[in-house]
């Protein structure tokens, strides 16, 4: 398959990624419309920021342009929350007022399955490499950059705090699923970026990653897609962020017969060719945040075991099973690291891989973290998976979070209840070497991809 | 292979689970030892609480008696606090005071995987066979039945508020895990009863799923075990419970080599044969309580097709992925509903299924609601399963599950957000026609268990 062009770099995207101005077609004084919406989420905007709607003259206290040929500056990006019918003209005149980029959320195009709406998103791609404007969507939520506190999107990313290094810029084609993977920020995940291309007419999602791959905000990448109008652009653009040190979790959608189906009635796109991808496959979406995070924290891996350590049996048991269907080893220690969970452990303890500390482990702390010491220590293993209960004082992931630094090697902390506690969640996600996953599949299947480049045969 | 024994009845196991006194030997004032969390797990018990304790003579104004010998009655269940070293001797005072049942807390025996622990624990069991006293544990978590308020167990399963006539019976043979699952509360999920056994000297797995299958308050088990002393017994259980009106969704622990392994080290128990078991089996233990609480709620299937209704494209490919993967058909409506579809969502939605109702349908209801009707009413769909975002208005779901009841097939809401919101939530657990997934593998893996029956080829 030939690419018919080459993906856009971080250059190409400038203008919209890091806007200095913007422009919103279609502002609103309605919150609960589509332009009332985009203007309260541009509101932390720190650039620039006009408003264009010919019908009112001022919105909050904000001037109102009539046009965009009537702004006082070329924006650098323009954000369309208008109707479709009114699209193709809005376009042509932020083409001539020298914007750089457009944002179109407008629905009626090639999802719709119509030849005519074949045909208008085919207008709007040609007005796009006519006019060298680049365009996102149609039929699209949104990008957001927390940097610059842009949010050009009519649905609200979730605020959160600030976590330096450890940053996950979020890539997906369907913007519904792009807001909904952007909730982990609730629970302490740090995203660089939040970006949804929609119907993709001009950028896609290969354009997105190879923007992240050159910006400094980002450390991993978490990509769902469903289908590209050039599905061999996304092969290279892969390749072209793991060699900047810009590792990807990717989750292909729409790869069954009946998704596939789905995906040519919802974008009208063709698939990825998923074995020329580089990076880490996720099997189900719910996993892909938890293992973009790991691959921001965990550096390369040192040995293709993985350690299980767990204060009950039941749940480390749990965690070999899930090993094992996901094809990850977690082999006996050396003889020097049983004696060593034997020193630690309690004499009904299991000082073997999976590690039961039993439950007295929840009531001397100390047992448990020279536990993780010694199984960290022991070169057969390249992580620890510690399954982990409500009844467990969090302080201990302090201290297992110190160990796994000191020997370079992640540890995963499996979220054992069928309820969150936030907080905890969010001292997790706040360590560097600690990381967080809701499921024991979710965890070994990250394991697995994490560790590919290193597992024998 | 043979039975050894038949398993209990509830009737057999009335005294533990519907007792009506409970003496707790090693009850301490101190809250953090495991006589003083069992204390305080038994101070919601609405039966008769004795204490007993040599060196004390009351606790919080409870008296305390110096043995099991000297209590004003024989307690129907003895729970002992107190380490593995005076288990036998107390036992043997249970049963001489007539006591008729006991729950041992202590570790140290088979699953330690030595000689003297195996042997310490075969003396259990021959204690409970000559002695007739049932016997829970050892090194078991506890039981709880919600009816009565009894909490037998050191530590604490969570309240919650009651939900009459949709109650799920936990059995977890791990204690953590039967911890980490009855978290479930907390979201909204009724439990009448967690049962742990332990190592299962005595009662077993198969024994609580027995019990449960003839008690009132329970309307669907789910079974988490690893191992069973006697494997043949869980078949019969399971088909008793399934006639007897109470279907069982259920998790296998420990079916890698791996696994295996360690299930030996941990219990020193044998795998069943889980071909011989009928039920809902479940493939991750995460989706465990959500595919009992289908089976409490659904009644059987009417249809094997699963209509997919989304207010997004890439939530519905989503969903028809993990249909095929799990082998559940997601066929396309009769024209009839195609045309009912088209009449309520806008132009550009997919009247198909899935059904992308698009974005407009979270400011629209009531197309939403006319489509997920239409979508029931056809006879090609079993159940409807609806991809939920945090932006659509929870209200619409009261509709959603009014219209379910009416057809007689249930709607799987799938929570796809990265966080939870727990009214959300709760408001679905409460509903009798919906059921909440926190994944989309989770909810077709239940789906396609529930539907098999009437599954074509």
């Amino acid at each position: 398959m030939s690419i018919l062009r080459a993906p856009y770099r971080a250059a190409d995207l400038r203008r919209l990624l890091q806007p200095a101005s913007v422009a919103l077609v279609g502002a609103s004084a309605d919150p609960r419309s589509l332009g009332g919406r985009a203007l309260a989420n541009l509101r932390g905007f720190g650039g620039r920021l006009h408003l264009v709607n010919p019908r009112r003259s001022e919105i909050d206290g904000r001037p109102c342009r009539p046009s965009v040929a009537d702004l006082p500056e070329p924006p650098d990006c323009v954000v369309l929350a208008i109707p479709m019918e009114q699209t193709e003209a809005v376009l042509l005149q932020c083409a001539a007022a020298g914007a750089g980029a457009a944002v179109v959320f407008a629905s009626g195009y090639a999802e719709t399955g119509t030849p005519e709406g074949q045909q208008a998103q085919q207008r709007l791609a040609a007005i796009a490499t006519a006019t060298g404007l680049r365009l996102v969507g149609p039929n699209c939520v949104g990008v957001a950059n927390r940097g610059l506190g842009l949010q050009a999107a009519f649905a609200g990313f979730p605020a959160h705090e600030d976590a330096p290094g450890r940053r996950i810029g979020l890539v997906s084609q369907s913007g519904a699923l792009g807001l909904a993977l952007s909730q982990a920020a609730e629970r302490g995940v740090c995203f660089s970026h939040v970006l949804s291309c929609g119907n993709s007419c001009d950028v896609d999602v290969a354009d997105f990653v190879m923007a992240l791959a050159e910006d400094p905000g980002c450390d991993a990448i978490a990509l769902g897609f469903e289908g590209l109008q050039e599905p061999a652009r996304l092969a290279p653009a892969l390749q072209f962020a793991v060699v900047r040190g810009r590792p990807v979790a990717f989750c292909p959608v729409g790869i069954s017969a009946a998704g596939r189906e789905a995906v040519r009635f919802h974008t009208a796109t063709l698939a990825a060719d998923l074995a020329s991808l580089r990076g880490l496959r996720v099997a189900a979406i719910e996993s892909l945040v938890e293992a973009a995070v790991l691959l921001a924290k965990a550096g390369r891996p040192v040995a293709p075991g993985v350690a299980v350590l767990s204060a009950s049996g039941g749940t480390g048991i749990l965690a070999v099973d899930a090993a094992a269907s996901a094809g990850v080893v977690t082999p006996q220690p050396g003889p020097a690291t049983v004696q060593r969970l034997r020193a630690a452990l309690p004499a009904f303890a299991a000082a073997r891989n999976p590690c039961d500390a039993t439950a007295q482990a929840t009531r001397h702390p100390e047992s448990m973290l020279a536990a993780a010491d010694a199984l960290l220590a022991d070169e057969c293993f390249g992580a620890l998976v510690v399954p982990w209960g409500r009844s467990q004082d969090p302080a201990v992931l302090d201290g297992i979070a110190e160990l796994a630094a000191q020997h370079g090697k992640p540890a995963c902390i499996v979220w054992t209840p069928q309820f969150p506690l936030v907080d905890v969640f969010r001292r997790i996600e706040a360590s560097p070497s600690l990381v967080l996953f809701q499921s024991m599949r979710g965890c070994f299947d990250a394991l697995a991809g994490w560790m590919a480049p290193i597992t024998p045969g």
